[in-house]
């Protein structure tokens, strides 16, 4: 790999983490391509996770009834009701670690969530990450809408869309919360 | 933003986040700049969180003998050792949410951990997840080394360096744990 085309990696996924802002209106003219969602969902199971247990499955959702039906269930993703596609990450009990790291499973979610961002925004897409767990009155209208099954655990409902209007990302640095060798 | 500039960001982002892999073994004759551990910190804080309440902290180490303590007293650490740099982001409980959702800083702090993983691949270096939460065998040495106090929890020791050698990383694609608009 020669130095130009890497630092064009460098800067590009740089910018795709350091612009991915919360994006809860979408273009209603636009449905996301199927090809385009498996990308996403490339890159979701593309993430670590604890002993490699890869303890997740996916919900994709683009029927309109039933996004209608989560964005009435979730109280913090109404905006449902006007996205063209969600993806909801679970948690599969199946596959998560026996005893003190049966918990792990929820980095492991949480990673999959943050690689599905990063890829929207890289694909010119907006989405925003809504909580489910462990709000089990969540929990269970989702699972009751889906057919998911007791052993699995909805995590996150995520919707995506193309952003109806230009967004900028909050500056977040505080080069104060970091601490050299000692807090 | 033109769409062949758009195409280059998608491709590479997207590519950084397809062949992060754990990378346990580092170059030992290239140190990590300073310019590349902000670029770093840069991406961890650029993470989303619940009710934006970014309730991290960081501790970097260079510290030869600091690392090198974080190796003895992490189990699943031991590369520290031979590691340049370590990222410890932290849980500042000054920030966790209230009510049930005080645990939402773990969802929080993994998706800065991810954004590190993912920013170190797109800069040419290795990293790998450890886990230090929830684990308070693990937490409180950690604790006691860097001088962290008792509100705040390390989350985990990120070991960075330039890898030793290439790396291939795992295809984790499976289209079987798709499930379109019901499970």
């Amino acid at each position: 790999m020669t130095s130009v085309s890497f630092d064009k990696n460098m800067d590009s996924a740089l910018d795709a983490i350091m612009t991915r802002t919360s994006v809860r209106v979408y273009d209603p003219d636009k449905t996301v391509p199927d090809d385009v969602v498996e990308k996403l969902l490339r890159a979701g199971m593309a993430a670590p996770s604890a002993v490699n247990r890869q303890p997740w499955a996916f919900v994709v959702v683009k029927d309109r009834a039933i996004l209608d039906a989560l964005a009435e269930a979730l109280p913090y993703a109404k905006m449902l009701a006007h996205a063209p596609l969600a993806i909801i990450p679970c948690g599969d009990s199946a596959h998560f670690l026996p005893g003190e790291d049966d918990v792990l499973w929820v980095q492991d979610l949480s990673a999959v969530s943050e690689n599905i961002l990063v890829a929207a925004n890289a694909l010119g897409l907006g989405a925003v990450w809504t909580c489910i767990y462990p709000h089990s009155e969540r929990e269970n209208p989702v699972r009751k809408i889906l057919g998911i099954p007791e052993s699995v655990v909805p995590f996150a409902a995520i919707p995506v869309g193309y952003p109806a209007h230009d967004h900028k990302p909050k500056n977040k640095w505080h080069e104060n919360l970091v601490h050299y060798n000692h807090w």
